[in-house]
């Protein structure tokens, strides 16, 4: 299937299924039926040949390239529903991608193939309360001391997306070196219902949409044997950078999707409201919020692709991806501000989805590194480049 | 008691009622309590003397001027439910104003001291669904109709706030000339009870800290005796000006108290948390969105400042007052943003009360007439001015 | 010869032979030597094969494509001076593709070879003083009269870049229809030295890095041959849609350039210079603005490249040549303007060539259309399209 | 005579005196006469009563105090010109407040009654080339050692306005400690003939309308006798401070004249021009421009005022004025660049005065402190302030 053909049936889907669902309940993804509902979203994902299209081959997906993904995420996104609908949601679709680099075949078969069938959900444990891993990874505090046999692994994490009802889990813990230092973070993979792991609390976050929260989590003496070690150990932060890169840009196409979709909704309202004796959509301050948001959604794809052919290419991409998500996030929240501002009362209200998406893109200049870390290194890494040019 | 006295009681007032509460419920006044909630905090503030500090002396408040309620004010916004808990919440605050210069002795007995006292709310029902009275006043649809001995009206109104459960209505309505036509309308007071009233629904808009909602109203054949026309017929545009200069400018000192507070908490959360090896409150770029925010305030409250001085002269201030509503709008939102993204994760979550600040915050920027139409009519004001001035 | 290779050797010809005489005169190209300092510099970037490289194989250029264009414009760009240096400059540049499309084989001898070869220069006449043809070319009001054997022209002109010294002039001017109407303009070849056409004056911009200046010219009974007419009759504008796009976008690879030499001293500058006992360029506020920097030309870039390529693939890219000569025009003023903060009060002075490239930058966000002509035509086109799906 | 009456004789005299000649030379002050030109001017202004008026009364001023002087001081910044034909212009006006409360009796006859009378001109030696002091006064380097009967000072500034043809320096030097330390600057009072003075170079800066420029200075050897020094040995910090606050207010005021009058010039340009069938001026995207203008001058009127009634009071009102300066930088910045976009073509020509205003406001947000220190400091004093009274 061609991938202009995989967008178009993906946007038949995302209207056909789960669209309206999605308005009825405000984005409220428990409130609309939570797990059970992806379960039977999935399963007639998987009959129209929608499911996971990004998953490898042999795992049952379409093994999609980074730039193939865009257009495709992005009509997933159009709803807050639609990439766990096609299971393209994180943190499964970035766990999906970390796997299929790192898992051994025993992994792959045990945990890859049923995530990528929506089979069972995962979790990707990395995130630690203050003093913890935020924004610096290196200061991770979980710690795995060895065992015989494997790991025992001690700690708190919060803002576990998806954590709530999750199959399994992907935990990362210092296995060497103390809080502070860089090196010797390994990942552990771990069924959610082995001894020793507690979905302690749901984080009342502003966003709704994620099935199983975000939540906040304990491990307390969790052993996992040597086989369900992921990839080798004190790599942890080397495959997290596998991980990373993609997980920003398919973030950017799903909220894309969303922000694209208030920038529809103002613009049709926008011109059957009239106001002032004219259709709004026609008076100058209207257009000037709509082209912006044209512009803002062209930077963001323009920014996004150039980075996903940098990934194809095979490339890290950090700066290219740290500046796309950047960009990104603030473009699309941009962009949804202004999608309510053009509805006016009805902008701030259920009854058009405007405000609902404002809220979803909220986060997204948090979560994945706040706007100001990414500037931070950005800024690094142009200093280090043009004073060496320079010299 | 001087206003400086006022303030601090306030403060306290707020802090040892109100902010608890607030936090626990995350701003939703129906979840919290309700209009009990409000019937308790209002029957402490009497006794504490901060009641309706605003309304006249002669129906039990304090008369304060506009340039003393703005220190107070700020203080009750600190908390999303102090207004209400002092009586000093749109639209009951503004509507106590609006009486307080148009109503009749009987008038004035009869809906204005009990509600300066507490004993009902009311409700201000101006705005129109599309293609009704919304940003362009003229477009009135709903109309009263002379009658034996009053008047009938029928007509119907949306984002009415406080309107489930008020004691009574100010209901603007068309006594002259079409849809379209400046002139000819006249404010009309009901008693909530009457035949004629219904409470179609609640608008479901992001924000949760007004009792009562935001209300779609539909009047049918609904009976107003004369005593009850307040002021003049035909004079109602005149009346909504009377009310609406002030009202902009407490909504802008009670939002004022919140984006403060949503700063403040930033703040002491920003020197709490360390990053990259120094208080998040050190860095740069964390210097930069408190300071942003320092200037945000101090230019919100000169401006609100520089209005409240005219408006005490006696001034219509209508030119000072659009220009303060819009900046502060815009600029109180900023505040609510930064102190969002300098609590990182934390700030999109319940765990600290910045998120819910913005969530409520946001419809400023559309309540009481968008920034798109006060831009309109401050650059139209401008250019006659200065066009003037040139010749 | 690749195009990096190409790009490798403009940034040394830029670096060798034009970067110093473009700072040591500030900008200012006539102080520097006008024409005759071109003439020498094209000479030498004849020889090293460096000029005009976008012109057609068969009058001495290398064809480029306009993706191939953009890395090797924006190194012209580097520098002020680069571009008229290497036969890259508007309005040149732009008229060289114009006629490379439309010219006959007479024309394209007489005309185009020698301006490949810099022997002479050419303008563009098609802006008019108010109330002619400004941002909408409909109100064109300079009128061709047929005559025996030609056409009769009478009109003003003003802002035509290049004007004076040029060696013939391309004129738009009115055949058909009143001004007002859409249809009807003919484009015409004129040598300079033709009677009829008075250079009035230099317009005094605050732009100096472009031979010619920008100037104030008048036709009065200027005679043209049929022979000089370009392209057919009636079909001017469809004409300068042809040089529009990819004109528009050639400006922004150049001033790319310019803005990234600002951004690149900047750095350096922050990078030399301690405040608070650290480097400049460690500080967080510093480094927000280098990011922002490096965003926006990223930005800048992606948008380029997207529009070029549709352009490549022989589209109009209206939308998104529009899309991208807005944003890169307020986004590359950005960056000059922060790249001037950056440098403190050196910033300000001809000490560092920020200042005058930020102040050769500003005309761009007008020039080729204002920001807020482009937004209202981006602004239209997406109502519709969106409009249009919708229904 | 009262404020309202000073307000509209400075408006006349700068309309009829001075606006046309800082239009005719584009506000080059050297250009248009320089020295001579403003003692012309300075004489006509003592005739109308108008010279100095913030000066004090015993010195021929009319010792208004900070609030008085914001709307006379506009006025004067109406025009480039318009301060420095009053005697009101930096630093000359700056210099005159500090003499005012420092200078002993023979200082006051020797040096301020001359300064106030336009008999010469002074300039304040302060800032130094890196590492000296710039935005971080500890860096201080330029030294005083003491001699007998006075100092001997060396050392280098640069930046200082109005140096070359200054009849007088006020010099700060370093008494006591290293460069790096807080403490030790002393004030000095030095004629320009003296020995071991030297004007090196005028600083190109972009703007131009400051008599005497900004001056490159090396002091070697240079004696001042004890009678000269100003004020106590070692307390020049704290005589800064004294200058500093009103100085940075006076600017606002002055440069709030000058981008309300980039404001009007673009009103009666953008009312008279036609575009796409309508005046501009009655274009929603032309509105904005035009409101956001009136709401950046409206808030930086209030946020000066704020903080002159501040200084009035006799507080430093360090953070009031470090606010006000910092808004008012960028907001006049705004003002002066949405009036160039407003009148086009025009705009970035010097066929109006928009451009060239633009073009001296630039600086301002890095003169007096850039943006990027005060919100340092605001900052600062913020944290310290909300998380004390956290405690």
């Amino acid at each position: 299937m061609r991938v202009a053909e995989l967008v178009a049936r993906t946007r038949e889907f995302i209207r056909a299924e789960v669209l309206d669902i999605d308005d009825r309940y405000d984005g409220d993804i428990e409130a609309a039926g939570g797990d059970e509902l992806r379960v039977r979203w999935q399963t007639l994902a998987a009959k129209a040949g929608l499911l996971a299209v990004h998953a490898p081959v042999d795992c049952g997906g379409l093994g999609l390239g980074m730039v193939d993904r865009a257009a495709v995420f992005e009509e997933a996104g159009y709803s807050l529903f639609g990439p766990v609908a096609l299971n393209v949601a994180a943190p499964d679709e970035g766990n999906i991608h970390l796997l299929d680099h790192v898992a051994t075949e025993a992994q792959r078969d045990r945990y890859l193939r049923p995530l990528v069938a929506g089979e069972w959900r995962s979790a990707f444990a990395m995130t630690e309360p203050a003093p913890g891993a935020g924004s610096d990874p290196a200061a991770l505090t979980t710690a795995a001391r060895r065992v015989d046999g494997g790991w025992q692994i001690n700690g708190r994490k919060h803002f576990i997306t998806g954590a709530d009802g999750a199959g399994f889990f992907i935990i990362m813990a210092r296995t060497s070196g103390e809080p502070g230092d860089a090196g010797g973070a390994t990942m552990f993979l771990a069924p959610a219902d082995r001894q020793g792991i507690d979905v302690v609390r749901h984080i009342g976050t502003m966003d709704r949409s994620m099935v199983g929260g975000h939540c906040e989590l304990v491990f307390t003496d969790l052993f996992v044997p040597d086989e369900d070690v992921l990839g080798e150990v004190d790599q942890g932060f080397r495959y997290a950078q596998v991980r990373l890169g993609p997980a920003r840009m398919t973030h950017v196409m799903r909220w894309t999707g969303a922000a694209r979709r208030a920038h529809e909704v103002a613009i049709v309202h926008a011109s059957e409201r009239r106001a002032f004796g004219s259709p709004l959509a026609d008076l100058g301050m209207a257009r000037q919020l709509i082209a912006d948001n044209e512009i803002d959604l062209a930077a963001t794809r323009a920014l996004l692709l150039r980075a996903c052919e940098e990934l194809d290419a095979g490339h890290r991409a950090s700066k290219a991806t740290s500046i796309a998500k950047t960009f990104a996030a603030e473009a699309l929240n941009r962009v949804a501000d202004r999608a309510v501002q053009l509805c006016g009362g009805l902008g701030v209200s259920a009854d058009l989805p405007v405000a609902k998406i404002a809220r979803e893109l909220r986060p997204f200049r948090i979560y994945d590194g706040p706007s100001e870390v990414h500037r931070w290194s950005i800024a690094r890494r142009a200093v280090a480049e043009v004073t060496k040019a320079a010299r």
